[in-house]
Formats: structure tokens, C-alpha cells, sequence
């Protein structure tokens, strides 16, 4: 395919720095508070052409250069041209190097050669001078020459609001559900100063003192609008579902939303006899889309910007909603930045651990190996920059400025944490597999999560409370749910420990719960795991049921049915820091989707997978949920039960039978 | 003072690659083939003060982000106030933090805080979330709030040409000598097509198809011109002497040029009874002055680079000339990138060397201790960077991509090459006095040096050959005059080797030439440093002397008496590849400064200093040379010799005596 060209992983570092630098509060800007890798902002670009004919082309550049021809004449010396960019260039036939020289001081390296013969596409190499003949970084978004790599072409949409009231002097425009939108302010007659108060929640809107995001306009050349006609005014982008225009109470003003999103188009179908459930599941997944931008965000409002931490479990929720694989790459190589790595991603130690899952998932879930090979040196160099900050055991701990986050909640956090020391063996496991998967040496790695495995069991298990303590330095032997959690999801506890972990720890009421919503994602998928299927679908129900109650359009970052009135909406210290579109808030697709209908890869790219769904859960049952690149759609109607895959490689999986699921055939079981 | 702020080092990092991307060549642009450092997009500003009474600031600033305010209540807690740019910030008294928080995705994240009690200067602390609280980095250019340090505050000369030949059916403006300027077109009806032929000679302006630098306007929209008023169009920036225009034989065409250069103010004066010795330094002043730019530039018409070992040179220059302090600091600051250092400096290990030994002869030069110390750290990472490719006798060696440059010449390049090795022993003792000055522990370095230095002696000197050999792997025994001189420059050789030296390598007609002026600089002080004045002044008059009798008017990039005709404007295989405008041109201006006059710093910042002028090469003389922050008048007439200083610490050194100059008295001696 012919597209822009870039060096690997700089269009992603480009487009993170702008995504983590738009986040808006009360009037100013907030940008991510961690360190922030750069793009190379000088760039060299090869291929050579084994050239059987004349052949002409042209390059196009973000940047300035120049094109070199390198061709090695019959006495051994080379030739070298050079030529400006958007000039046709013709080669004569043999062998040639076509070399093109791009900085930019600003921007982003890039360029588009266009021709028939000599053209950008994948089997170009980059150079930043330091890394020679990278595989180049491209994408199917951009293919034409017109097409800017620093400009990401979205999706646009303008959009009258759904209801206007008049309230309290003024009017309330009310979208519906949350939206990423550009405000237009048409006036029928001339400008006239306007406030507007953002709100996700009506009750944030009407608040004209505190809401989060307010817009006081009083002039027309204020410097947070722009004008794109004689009478229409754009303000920057913001996420919202309702807009307060206080004091507007006539009609000379008009309000439309440009709505920006990315189009990742419809894979999934949920619909059953359950109402309820059905519900929660569009509104996840409208939730889940909204999130989704050029990278996986956390929530639309507020912070905006790319945690390695919630853009994992949104990898998750993507194999059972739209399944993108380019959304995925780009937040990996977004989050990861360029070598040599200086902090933990996020500044967050289980973040960098969960970036390398990351990888393994990943694999497993698309199987493009290519992708494995571009990141692969940067999983290694992770995973150097992690071993030096292991201890005699391989325990991880945390230095200076490092952040050992885990989850909201009261660890006993003298000395390493139990459940960091887990991440860490997931993650050298996810390293293995890579390996394993291009085929290069474990043997080292192996030795060092056997070490590490046989010391987290030396040093964290107690057998006496029947689970993981947080901590074995302080003599404390505090126990939460999160390491027993991961404990069972990665399988690191036998059956018999498992089986006092599920008694002692998960269903133990003197055990702190969790609170939040990004580690209940664990919670319920080991209670899903270990198969408690209607405690599951009870708590989906309840929880993201309870938010519906509460008139939820998308689902929040948190949620506690305790909190009523202006309380619910207030996170962090502030009033309406809660988010109520919240990426994680989705979490029930990948809850019915994994465990409640079973569907899932068992290995890379869907070549192999089950799908095992709880047939005894659902009266009627109709849903398409994608496996790789085809789908498998699952009907269940009178205790009958049809599956049939668009392509080979499924397994039925139901109690104590395993069928085949040949491409494209049905198989109906009766139950 | 208060002044804009940046994170350390940013400015210069954003500024070189600005340089480094602006060469310009036959009609297209030629960025550094370098790795490019990026300078931080993500930075915080710190400063705490403790407010005797109420007061008020504005923060202004370059990128976006927010202020907040952070004081610490009485019962432990910490108040936090957020601010946006741009409003008046009212503290109570009491103890408070002032955070600047600021990112920018294409340009140089800078601040500028204007108050009574709280404002922006060097006592601010900067962070990028890596590096705290670094001392901010600053110039006293950037003083106002309407200053942008992303603009650099050139002067600005319009320029008319001194003469107009009507030549080849056009035009030939001449404008005297080189200058780096934008054409400004005036026409006096309407836009036509114009073809711009640059050229630093007449030859190579006339040269319509093959000058450096050609510009054809075909339309008033080219993308290379912007237009200022209704008939004048303004192209980029260039370095030219003349400027053809072909076929344009009116009046509706008129040419101004806007001259833009850093006003580097004048110090010093040389006028002698040599009247060609006064051109000579004349001219060397004026090639200095235009190549010294933001940074130490090598020349002005081709690349337009920073180099480390040019910049290396117009250091020495800089002292005898206008002697700038921040010129200085910006080329070491820009030269050297950021951490982690990944490559040697413009690629080149001599480079990385130079840079290292510069930081002594800056602490020689100007005495500020403050800026040893913010660049002590990337001193240090630099030795660190190159000690990883040291073998086991102390000898650096060439990693994969490295350059190991020294000269243009023919070396044996067998294994570790000497001269690099002195270079290398140079360093170590740099970087042990700088150690020394900030009272770090040298002791390790101490041990490595010695090692290095008997391992020179030991390895490359050949008794039987009188002098330093190339290389000993290959057992060729190859001497150029390269690592001789710097054995000599540096002191590495005691008396007898120094004797042998002079006879066997320096003065022996069998060991090839030094080609290049760039090493030329060295071989001439080496000659100077052994007394061979009167060999030194009858060089410059010959070769310097010699351009003069070409007709020029500036210093070029090299000389040979023997190329005449088109042939003596080509190099590096191009027509007219040569610079005519080159920094170590100048070099007749240290060589009579340090060497004739004998003016040079004992202690930092010439806390002491010695004058030890060769009064017998001149009949007349009154020159007027820096001495630090200070200047010494020496002037000779009579066969009497008077030298006064403005500041103490002097010492005038005669042949057998030594004379204290007391501050502001003059000293007077007959000869």
C-alpha cells in the first residue's frame, strides 16, 4: 500500500504529546504531569530499487530535504543526484537507492513518494541517525498526497441539540449522550458576548460558578474562538452532553456541535431477553467509542490523556466491541515513547509492567508478527530499564520518583508490594512468549520468573491467613484482595491455595473491598474465572444497572449508589471531577464476552479459540462478537443453542463437550 | 535580572537544530546529518518565596498550561490555587510556591513572570519531569514580556549595494563582501519574473547554471518569497557577496538586502606599522563577525553547521576579538544536546573531546563558576559516553558510526589512532580541572589519565623516527604531523621528545603537509609555542596575505596560491563548494593575540594574566586586546613599549623579566 512514511513510532509520540497536552480545567490548560518523549525531528529515508525500466516519481514531504539517487556505477564509485522535493524525478534502469533527507523543526517527519514503480509503503527504512534502516511507520489513513500525517483525519458530524429547555434564565441544551465536540455560535445578527457551562450531568451545566469546563466569550476576537464565517464562531474542542447559555433567552443565537470521533465501525451485536442487560451493553459500548480516539483515552472530559494502565483494559473491551487493531498499536507505541526510556510509563512501575502484557495479548489477539519484530526492541529495553530496580529476591521496587500505584486502596506499602511482584512475572512471561513467538532465546528470562515465582510464594504467601499479604517487611501481614486477584488470574496459585484465596480473601467480608471500577475489572473476571457467573452478571447488573437508574447516557468512572444529589459528580477534591464517560465504565462487554459468552483466542490472531458460552444464563440470546478476522454469531432461543463462525479454528466449548466449529457451519445444541 | 526562562540548555537545543536545518543548495534544503537532540516540551517551573507583605505577578507564556499557587497551612496541609496565564496573581504574605506549568507541542516551552517581589530570573527552578528543579536557563535578550526566545533579537541593516555592473545582458550587485541577508525586490510597477544568482566571488555570481545558490521567481505566489508590501517581495536568508541577476537591463527592478547579524560590539584593536598585518586583521575580524552567529558557525554560505571543532577554534578567536561570554555558552549548551547522550558530537569522537577541553578554556576564559555547574553534569556524561569505548591500555576507539576525524589527511587508521589518544589525555585533564574548580574528587581520573599518558608514550612514540606514530597495530610506523603537534600543544612531550619533534616531524620537509587551515590553526601555534615567531607572522602575510592579493574580503575556507582560474572556489567535489567566509579564517587574530602580543589567561576569568608581546617583529603598534572583563593597551613606537591594563592581575613578560601591571598604569620600557 502507498502512504506517508514516518520513522517507527514517531507519528504515535507526535500525536500522544498533542493528545496529553489538550487537556482543559477551569480556564486553563493542563498538561500530563510526566515526561515527554520527543519525535526525531530529523529523518532519513532509503529503499533501494532493483529497476527493470525507466521509472519516474515524485516525492512529497512534511519537512524540508532533498532526495538523493545513489547508483553505483560500472568502476565501483557512486553517483549521487540530488533533487527538491515535488519534482518528478526519472531513473533510468539498475540498481538505485533512493535516499530522502526530511527535518522539521516543529512537526513530523514524513513523506509520500508517489509513482508506480518507486513509491512509499512498508519496505522502506528509516533512519534517525543513531537507529539505521528501521521499518518504516505508515497507515492506511494516509495514502494520498494530500493527506497530512500531523492532521488526523476524523470524523465529523454537526449536530443540533436533542432538547432545548429554558431554565433559569436561560437555555439548557441537552445532546443526549456524552460527545467530543467543537461548539459553532451562530448569531443572526451580529456577535454578542455568550457564557457557555459545559456539563456532563444536567446538574454540572446548570451550574454556572463550578462547572468544569466554562467558556466566557465577550469579545469576538477572544483567543479560544475562531471565526469561520461572517457569524459563526468555533470555540476547542471539549467533551460534554449538555451546554448552559445563562442570560441567552431569545433566538438570535444558534448552537451546533461539530462532532469529531473516529469511526471504528460495528463489529459486536449483544441483544438477549434481558432488557436490562442489553442496555448496559449499548450504553458500554457507546461508552467504550467514545474513549476511543486516536488512542485509548481514560474519560472525555477530564483528563483526556493516555494511561497505560486504563488503555490495557480497554485492549480487553476492543476484542469484544469494535476490534481495531490499529487503535492498539498506536497506544503502544504511543505510551511506550523512544529509547532510551527514562521513567516508567505514566511514571507508574505496573504501568510499564502491564505496556509489556500488553505485547502478548496483543499477539494473541491480532497475530501480526510484523508488529512483534517493530516492537519487540522496545519491550527488551523496558524490560532492562525494569531489572534495574530488582532486588537480591527479584523483587521490583520503587526509586525515586517512581510511582508503585496498583489500584486506590490501603497497602502495606513497606518494602515491595505482592501484587507488583506479580505484574512483574506476567510480564516476563509475556516477554517469554514474544520471544518465543520470533523465535529467540528465553533460557535467562526463564531462570528469573522460576526465582521470582518460587519468592513470591517464599515470601508473600501466608498460609495462616489463606492468601497473599501485601507486604513481608514490615511484619504486619496486611492482606487486600488485588495480589490474590492476580494471583488467580495469571495462575500462580494452585488449586489448593486458590481455593483458600476464594474463602479467606475474595468472599472474606473483613477484607476491604475494592473501590474502583478499574480494579473491580479483575475482580469480577476472576470471580468469572473461577466461575461464579451469576455473582458476575448480578453485579453488571446492579452496578452498571444502578448508573441507568441514576440516567446514565455513558458509563462513569465511578460509581456508588450511596452518593445522591451534586455529590455523585465530585472525584478528586473537586466538584465535578468524577467522569461520566469513563473507558472502563465498558467493562461489562469484556465481562459478557470473555466469560458470559466465552468467546476467546487461544492462539495468535484467532487461529485457534473457544467459544463457551453460560448457556443456563440467558432465556434468548442473539450476539456477533468478532474472532480475528472473521466472527462467530451465537443464538440461543428455547433452550436452544446455534453457533456458527465466519471462520475456521472455533472450538464449542460446554460442559463436558468440546465441539468443532467448522467455518461458516451451523452447530445447534439443544440444552 | 529578570529575564524569559527555559528549562537548561532548551533554548540552544531548539536553536541549533533551527541552524542546523537552515543550509540551503542548489534548490533545496540540507538538514545536519546528524542525531538531532530535542529540546523538552513538557516543563515545570519552580520558585518558593517567603512573602514579607501582599503582592502581585503576571506569568506570560511561550505554550500552554497553567499557574498554580501552593502554601502550606498551619495545620500541615497543602492550599493549592490554580491560575491561568496572563491574569494578575495577588499572594498573601507568608511562604508560597510558585508553579509554572507549560507544554508546547512545536516550539520551546518558556515563561516569563513579571511582578515586583516575584518574578522570573536565574533563582527559578526548572523540571521535565525527569530533572528536577534544574537552575532555569536564561539571556539577558529576553528581558520583556513582548520578547519571544524563539525569535532571536538579530540587528537588521537594509543594504544597498556599493556597486551595480552591468555585465553578461544584466545585473551584478555588489555589496562589498560576504554578508548573510534577505533579498528584498522591489518593483516599481508590477511583480515579474526574476532569476537571483548568488555568489560569494564574482566568478560564481556570473556563473548563472552551475552558482551555489540560485533563486528563479517565476510567479509573486513562489514559495520561496513573502511578500511585505504591495511591490516588494522578500526571499530567505543567504550569505552572499554579489547577486546577478541575468537578463534584467531596467530600472523597474530594484534590489536592497536586509543584513541580519548579531551586534557583537567592538573590543579589541590591532593597528602596526604593517599595514598588510592590519588587513589582515581587519578582514579576520570581519570573517569572525559574520560567522559568529546564535552559535560559532564554520561558514556562512554553505553549511552553516555547528561544528564542535570549528566552534573549538572560534573560542581561541573569540578571546582576542570581541570576546562574548553568551556566544559561547550557546554553542557549548547547543553543541551538546541533552541526556542520555547518544551519539559523539556532529558524530565525530575529536568532537566530543574538544567540547570537553572547551569547558576548561571557558572557565579559563570568563570565570563563571555558575555555568561550570549546570554544564558540569553533561561534562561528565559525555566522559562517561566515551569511556564505554576505551580498550584495556586507556585508548579510545571507534564504535560503529563513530567518526574518528582529526584531519583531512592520510593517517594510518590501523587500530586506535595517537592523535585521538592526546586529544583524549586533554579531556581527562579538562575535566579533572573542572573538577578541581567545583571541588569534586579527580583521584580516579587521575590513575586514568597517567595510565593514558605512559600508554601514549609507551605505544606510538618511535625513537628511531623522532616522533609520534599514527598507529602501532599495523607496524607501518606512520608519522604525520598531527599527534606531534598536539604533543607538543598539550605538553606531552618533555624537552628532548619536544627537540626531536621539531627536527624530525615540524621542520622535516619528508613528512607531509598540514593541508587543511583548520589544522593549520594548531601547527601554527605549535610553531608559535616553540618561538618561531618570526615563521608564524611570515605565514600569516603569505597565506592570509595571499587571499588578500586574490581580492578578498573576507577569509576563506581554504587557500592554495597554486589554484587559479574557477578552480579556486571548488571543493568537496563542487564547483563552487568553497566558502569564502570561513570562522577559522580568523585564526591570524589569536595567533597575533596570544602569540605576538603574548595576551593570555593564568587564572580564571584572567583573575591574572600575562602580556608578553614579541616587541622586535614590530616597529609601531597600538592595539588594545580583552583582558576578561577588562582590556590592556599595548603600544609600541620608538623602540618603546607602553602597556597599561584596566584591570589588575596583569603581569608584562619580557625576555628576562617579568613586570606587574598594576590596574590602570602605565608601563613604559624602552627596547
Amino acid at each position: 500500500m502507498n502512504y506517508w512514511i514516518w520513522f517507527p513510532g514517531d507519528f504515535e509520540i507526535y500525536h500522544i504529546m498533542k493528545q496529553n497536552f489538550s487537556r482543559e480545567e477551569r480556564g486553563f490548560d493542563w498538561p500530563a504531569y510526566w515526561y515527554t518523549s520527543s519525535w526525531n525531528h530529523n529523518v532519513q529515508f532509503t529503499r533501494t530499487y532493483h529497476l527493470t525500466e525507466k521509472t519516474s516519481f515524485t516525492v512529497f514531504a512534511k519537512g524540508k530535504g532533498y532526495v538523493a539517487i545513489k547508483r553505483y556505477l560500472a568502476d565501483g564509485s557512486e553517483q549521487i543526484k540530488k533533487f527538491p522535493y515535488e519534482q518528478v524525478i526519472t531513473c533510468e534502469p539498475g540498481d538505485v537507492t533512493v535516499e530522502v533527507i526530511v527535518c522539521h523543526l516543529e512537526g513530523l517527519p514524513s513523506i509520500f513518494v508517489s509513482g508506480e514503480t518507486v513509491f512509499s509503503d512498508e519496505s522502506w527504512g528509516a533512519s534517525n541517525y543513531i537507529e539505521h534502516n528501521q521499518p518504516v511507520g505508515g497507515s492506511a489513513l494516509f495514502t494520498k498526497k494530500e493527506d497530512n500525517p500531523m492532521e488526523f483525519p476524523y470524523t465529523h458530524e454537526i449536530k443540533a441539540p436533542t432538547k432545548i429547555e429554558v431554565v433559569n434564565g436561560g437555555q439548557l441544551l441537552d445532546f443526549g449522550y456524552d460527545i467530543t465536540a467543537k461548539t459553532q455560535i451562530t448569531y443572526s445578527e451580529k456577535f454578542e458576548p455568550i457564557t457557555l457551562c459545559y456539563g456532563e450531568s444536567r446538574t454540572e451545566a446548570l451550574d454556572v460558578s463550578d462547572c468544569y469546563l466554562k467558556h466566557v466569550i465577550e469579545t469576538p476576537n477572544d483567543s479560544g474562538i475562531e471565526q469561520i464565517s461572517e457569524n459563526t464562531f468555533v470555540t476547542r474542542l471539549r467533551a460534554f452532553r449538555y451546554i448552559f447559555l445563562p442570560d441567552v433567552n431569545h433566538d438570535s443565537i444558534t448552537i451546533t456541535v461539530d462532532h469529531q470521533y473516529v469511526d471504528f465501525g460495528g463489529v459486536s451485536q449483544f441483544k438477549s431477553s434481558d432488557k436490562r442487560l442489553n442496555k448496559i451493553w449499548e450504553i458500554a459500548d457507546r461508552t467504550f467509542r467514545t474513549c476511543s480516539d486516536i488512542f485509548f483515552l481514560d474519560g472525555v472530559k477530564r483528563d483526556k490523556w493516555v494511561w497505560s494502565g486504563d488503555a490495557f483494559q480497554s485492549y480487553f473491551i476492543n476484542k469484544y466491541s469494535f476490534f481495531n487493531k490499529e487503535i492498539v498499536e498506536r497506544t503502544i507505541l504511543g505510551l511506550r515513547g523512544n529509547d532510551p526510556i527514562q521513567q516508567h510509563l505514566n511514571t507508574i512501575i505496573d504501568y510499564s509492567l502491564y505496556w509489556m502484557i500488553s505485547i502478548e495479548e496483543y499477539y494473541q489477539t491480532f497475530g501480526d508478527r510484523k508488529f512483534l519484530e517493530k516492537v519487540y526492541p522496545k519491550m527488551e529495553s523496558l524490560l532492562q530499564y525494569c531489572d534495574a530496580q530488582i532486588d537480591e529476591h527479584g523483587f521490583i521496587y520503587g526509586k525515586k520518583d517512581d510511582w508503585v500505584y496498583i489500584d486506590w486502596a490501603e497497602f502495606d506499602i513497606c518494602g515491595p508490594l505482592c501484587a507488583e511482584q506479580m505484574l512483574l512475572a506476567r510480564a516476563y512471561q509475556s516477554v517469554i512468549a514474544i520471544r518465543q513467538a520470533l523465535g529467540k532465546s528465553i533460557a535467562d528470562l526463564n531462570v528469573k520468573f522460576k526465582k521470582l515465582i518460587s519468592n513470591i510464594h517464599k515470601f508473600y504467601w501466608d498460609e495462616e491467613k489463606g492468601g497473599f499479604i501485601d507486604s513481608y517487611e514490615s511484619g504486619k501481614r496486611n492482606v487486600t484482595k488485588h495480589a490474590n486477584i492476580f494471583a488467580i488470574l495469571f495462575n500462580y496459585a494452585d488449586e489448593v491455595k486458590a481455593a483458600k484465596i476464594k474463602h479467606h480473601v475474595l468472599l472474606n467480608p473483613e477484607i476491604n473491598e475494592i473501590h474502583t471500577p478499574y480494579f473491580k475489572f479483575w475482580e469480577l473476571e476472576v470471580m468469572a474465572k473461577i466461575g461464579e457467573f451469576s455473582y458476575v452478571i448480578e453485579q453488571i447488573k446492579s452496578y452498571w444497572g444502578g448508573m441507568l437508574d441514576e440516567g446514565a447516557t455513558t458509563f462513569w468512572e465511578y460509581y456508588d449508589p450511596n452518593e445522591t444529589g451534586v455529590d455523585k459528580y465530585a472525584m478528586y477534591g473537586d466538584k465535578y471531577g468524577k467522569s461520566l464517560c469513563h473507558a472502563w465504565g465498558a467493562s461489562p462487554i469484556y465481562l459478557i464476552g470473555r466469560y458470559l459468552l466465552g468467546v476467546h483466542s487461544t492462539s495468535p490472531g484467532y487461529e485457534s479459540f473457544e467459544v463457551a458460552p453460560q448457556v443456563d444464563l440467558f432465556d434468548e440470546l442473539s450476539c456477533i462478537l468478532p474472532v480475528g478476522k472473521g466472527q462467530v454469531t451465537i443464538e440461543i432461543e428455547k433452550r436452544q443453542l446455534m453457533v456458527i463462525a465466519t471462520v475456521s479454528g472455533g472450538i464449542l466449548c460446554l460442559p463436558n463437550q468440546k465441539i468443532p466449529l467448522p467455518k461458516e457451519q451451523k452447530i445447534i445444541i439443544q440444552f
